[in-house]
């Protein structure tokens, strides 16, 4: 899984009808410092993240055993809103 | 999934039978505002796509779970037409 | 999928007994303007493909459903011979 | 699969309830000679793997073949804690 | 699939019961012309492959479908030892 923060919607009223209900949610990767990575996924939440939350996102087949998302299909999913990321302390990167 | 904007189309006559009938659309990959990044996906349509638009892209397995590609040897698939990107203020990448 | 052409072929003898039969050719991916992408792939011709045919390529699990590779342990299959690519005017990637 | 280092621990409230109980843990990957790679990835813990040790990571539909991962919305599992990496004498990579 | 030379051995006594007695060996992802490409992979071995030797590699979910991995934790496996690699006279990639 990665984390990403939620930057934003996706609109689409012309598409699979599996996706019905669905909100798919802009997510930027971040890496562990906070920071953006470069590029984004779009990903179907099933957990009810806000904007800008700390999320942890599933890829993948695995991504149809979320929540609702069942024979789906979505590639991405957001499974978990993110309290605290407790690093130990050698690290750096 | 994935953001991108159809290109153009490919035209195979030799291939699986389980392609007949499929729309094999070039799809270019775009950033958050519009920009196209490099590299280019072949995606059968499932939803009625227009040149141009900008649809949604799922990958892997979960192609399989659109709309008639259930056990189609197919790896990636359109299923949305994007109405509209909605991105927080402070968004800037 | 992607697009590639097709540039030889791998012979093994000591191998998974599934593949038995099976052509395993190197293809390289290719842009759209044909030139070549770095890297290459080694995936099962389901097609009849020839040398330097440009051919389109699943891959991941999908690539388990084109014809003859049911539960072969192979996650790369040729499934078209590409006859045209037709890109819109506007295109210049 | 990838070699890992343990980092740290993802600790989430509002999240799948498949993942109740299961311990989210952030993996660096490392190279041969035991120097980190970039970017890292979150992986659940099936084998009891301590901080800092290296481990066996598996990712894509695997993970969930891993012990008490069925069915689970999960992509990256920690699958071993490795002893010793036996390299042939000549590598230098 | 890629193309891959045997570099080492990975030993782990604490993991998924499902890896006793695999045999998991680090592979070099290799070019056509036989240099080595950045990265390794973690792969069971699955066909008696020995040290130095060039294999195919499969990975993904297709990595369970090699002899004796079914249900198996892992995403890469070794399939096949090579013979040779025929490429076409004009490849000079």
């Amino acid at each position: 899984m990665i984390i990403g923060r939620i930057l934003g919607t996706v609109v689409s009223t012309q598409k699979d009808e599996r996706l019905l209900g669905k909100k798919l949610l802009i997510v930027k990767p971040i890496n562990l410092d906070g920071t953006d990575q470069s590029g984004y996924v779009v990903a179907v939440d099933t957990v009810g993240a806000g904007f800008h939350e700390k999320v942890i996102v599933v890829g993948g087949s695995s991504a149809r055993m979320a929540e609702g998302n069942k024979d789906c299909p979505v590639d991405s999913a957001i499974i978990g809103v993110i309290d605290t990321i407790d690093l130990t302390k050698e690290f750096d990167g």
